[in-house]
């Protein structure tokens, strides 16, 4: 049971869209995860998905509006819905989400990530 | 689908160890609450909780040992590990935890708080 420093686990990698673990409990991992440029649409057919920005600015695009997150605010996007993360700059995010949730959901790409924990 | 400004949510109350319930996803509730003072030796019988602490320093106390939170800092306790938070100054938090987690887990007393919404 040891605590977690959100900044010392960013500063342990550089790459975009590649979530780490940093916890889990219950049925849920906390990630933490550098977003830059665009991702992919998807959504999670099961999962409903916490976004805490924890630096920088970021915009999450959904089919007929958009959300912009600021550090210090946190949009949980329910199963099922359709969205896309948008980050001009690098932004850092802490995610709530169930264990089996993947990172592009519905979709398999290039930026579906493995399971990585740090 | 409203986003959450942490910051604008700690505005909206005053009052110690009494959590607000500002987000839900899958099973668990997300909330912020602010500690000051001794809470109360207790334990959750199924449910792990995460501290997140926002603003502040905190400290959870175990029965074998303690740890300090600082701002940007998360524990998570396992389900069944007796706990007791202890904040010198106010401390903001936010908790995320099963719906069905009462402040005071196996413990009922004063300190127990209703479900809140905010």
């Amino acid at each position: 049971m040891d605590k977690v420093n959100l900044a010392d686990k960013f500063s342990r990698f550089n790459d975009y869209w590649s979530p780490r673990i940093v916890g889990a409990l219950n049925e849920s991992y906390v990630k933490v995860v550098k977003l830059k440029g665009e991702f992919v649409w998807h959504h999670h057919e099961d999962e409903d998905e916490l976004f805490l920005v924890v630096a920088g600015r970021l915009l999450i695009r959904f089919r007929d509006h958009d959300v912009w997150l600021d550090a210090g605010e946190f949009l949980i996007i329910p199963k099922g819905i359709e969205h896309m993360p948008v980050a001009a700059e690098e932004v850092q995010v802490v995610l709530i989400e169930p264990k089996t949730t993947i990172n592009t959901g519905n979709v398999q790409n290039a930026l579906t990530a493995p399971e990585l924990h740090i």
